[in-house]
This record gives C-alpha cells, structure tokens and sequence, in this order.
C-alpha cells in the first residue's frame, strides 16, 4: 500500500440519491481486496454519535464537522472512510477536505436528480416533506448546495451500483483522470461539471 | 484473529497518571506485532472531535459518550481503540462499557495517586489548579471516581511502562486473570481493589 491508498470517500448527494448502497458495496469492494473500510452512514450516526443533534443549520454543520473528524481518525489508523451523509453545505464538505492531505480526501457527488429520489421516496420523507410535515428536508425544505468540483461524479440514476463503484476504485488507484474523461460520469477536481 | 481480539482499551485515571504515554506504548507494541490500532487521546480529541465542549460535567459527559461513540466504531472497523481520558465519572464509563460486547471493552485503571501525579505535574496543571486557575481540575476542583472493578489496575508510580503494557496485552491475550493474580497488580473485573 502507498501512502496514499487510504482515503476519506465522502459520498454526498439527497436523500434516496444512492449513498448507502454504494457505501455498502465500496466497503464490500475494498475488503474483498484486503482492505480496511469502515462505512460512517449518516442515519446510523444520527443513533450514535450524533444522537444529539438535528436539522438546523448549525447542527448540519456540527453533524458533518464531527463525520469528518472521525473519518480523519480512521484515515490516520490506516482504515478507509466511506462517508454516506447528506452534508448538504458546500462551506462544511470544504471544512472537511481541509482536514485531510492532498489526495486524501475523495468528495464523490451521487448525483441522482430530485425528481428521481424523490419517486424512489424509500423512506417515505419526501411525503412527508411535501406534507409540510418535515420542516428542513434537503432538496425540499432546506437547501442542497451540490459540489462545484468534486472528484467524482456518480449518475446514480443513469450507472448501476458495480460501474459506480469500480469508477471510485479507479479513482483510489489513482486512474479517474483517465477514466472520467473516457466515461464522460467521473469528474475530476481540476473540472467542473456545471 | 477471533472475535474478540479486538477491543476497545479504555485507560483511566488522574491527570499525569501516565495514560497518554501508556497509550503510545500499547500502540506501537500492537502496530508492532501487526495489529491495527488507533489512539484517541482525550487532549488531542479536544482540538478536534470535541473542541466545542469545556469542563462541566455535561460537558465531560459529552466528552466521554464521543469518544465512545468513536471507540466502537473503531472496534467494528477491526481497529482496536486505544483510549487515554480522564473520564472520572464512573457512570460515563459504564455507559461506554454498555456498547460493547463482553469481552470487547477493558477499563483499565491508570492508578498513579493524587500525590505523585501532582509532583509530575508534566503540564503544570495541578499547580495552576491550587493556585485556583482551573476551576474544575479532576483531582482538586472536580471529582475523580476510581473504577470499582477495572479489568485491569496499573499502578504507574511502581510499575514501569513495559512492564504496565505486558499486563495489558496478556488480558487482551486471555490470560490476565493468571497473570494479574500472580503479579498482584492487575485486578480482574470479577475482583474490587478497595
């Protein structure tokens, strides 16, 4: 392994755009390759390290501050960080990339359009949402301030899981360059997407 | 490696008890004999993870439920947590132990006296808190609650550290009670040491 073969993938994007799932299989991916993984899912913290906190703007930024600073603390133990969270503010991911080294931290935008999460509505919140009765909802109620240049860029609802995830793998060996231009999906940091 | 050769390894005690250098002990023993292991380090935690909160006692509470957040999902990414804080309160502690499985959390006391970590005083803080400039210093302005039963008692003002980590990669190991009873230093948790 390089120095810099564990990374922070930071997977952001709305609600029902794909995080989980494709955090699922990256971790699954990366620990059939013998690697450590560890999957910060952004529902599941919410029961545990964030159990205090909830939507307002300033526990949003709290909530993804303490994300980030957890996945620097699994990066530095050597385990890969595969961060599944909404972190809908440009200005929080960016706090977070700060914590990291060049190359370390990977912002992956599952980019899934609203339209499309919202038919999808798995957990039945953009309803709700609609209904008035979710007072900040990402992309309904609250805003979604998507990446200016992330390093990769997931059609979520256009690429399946697998070519998703072999595009981040691609990506970690240090290959998205390539591949993002070829593949037209993957960005890269030096380009912006919109 | 067996199910339970991950653990969370919670070393408390005073300050200047000798935790944060234990803790750089432990690790490097156990990176050294290939092992994947993290620090968290309560002064370190709090220029990050934590470094909204002060000294009250929610916020010392708050402080160690973080940290035990963190702890489990190291041990669930396979990455034995080293933890060196304070954490005095006993209550905060046994909540901690209540994320874990049997087995998988080991409270180590850190049992350096009052006496003798004041003389250290490597920071200068016990001075600082007689003179009254820390208003709620555990050990002088602020209680410390010694664990009733540890899985492990180390007294660092007669042991060294080598032999303080010998100790406590025998229990990880399965075999403490043994060498506890014959050393006489270290208690298991079926055992009180007061």
């Amino acid at each position: 392994m390089t120095a810099h073969s564990v990374h922070a993938i930071w997977l952001t994007g709305l609600s029902g755009a794909g995080k989980t799932t494709l955090a699922c299989a990256l971790h699954a991916a990366l620990v059939a390759r013998g690697r450590s993984a560890c999957v910060l899912d952004g529902d599941a913290l919410r029961c545990g390290l964030c159990q205090d906190l909830g939507f307002s703007e300033a526990d949003r930024a709290e909530n993804v501050r303490r994300v980030g600073e957890v996945a620097r603390l699994l990066v530095d133990a050597g385990v890969t960080a595969i961060v599944a969270l909404i972190s809908p503010r440009r200005a929080d991911r960016d706090r977070v990339r700060g914590l990291f080294t060049a190359g370390q931290f990977v912002e992956v935008f599952v980019a899934a359009p609203l339209s499309i999460c919202e038919a999808r509505d798995v957990k039945g919140l953009y309803a709700r949402a609609r209904r008035g009765e979710l007072a900040e909802f990402t992309g309904i109620s609250a805003p979604y301030e998507p990446p200016l240049a992330p390093e990769i860029r997931l059609c979520t609802d256009a690429v399946g899981v697998e070519a998703c995830v072999d595009l981040v793998l691609a990506h970690v060996a240090g290959t998205t360059g390539a591949v993002g231009a070829r593949a037209g999906i993957a960005g890269t940091r030096a380009g912006r997407y919109e």
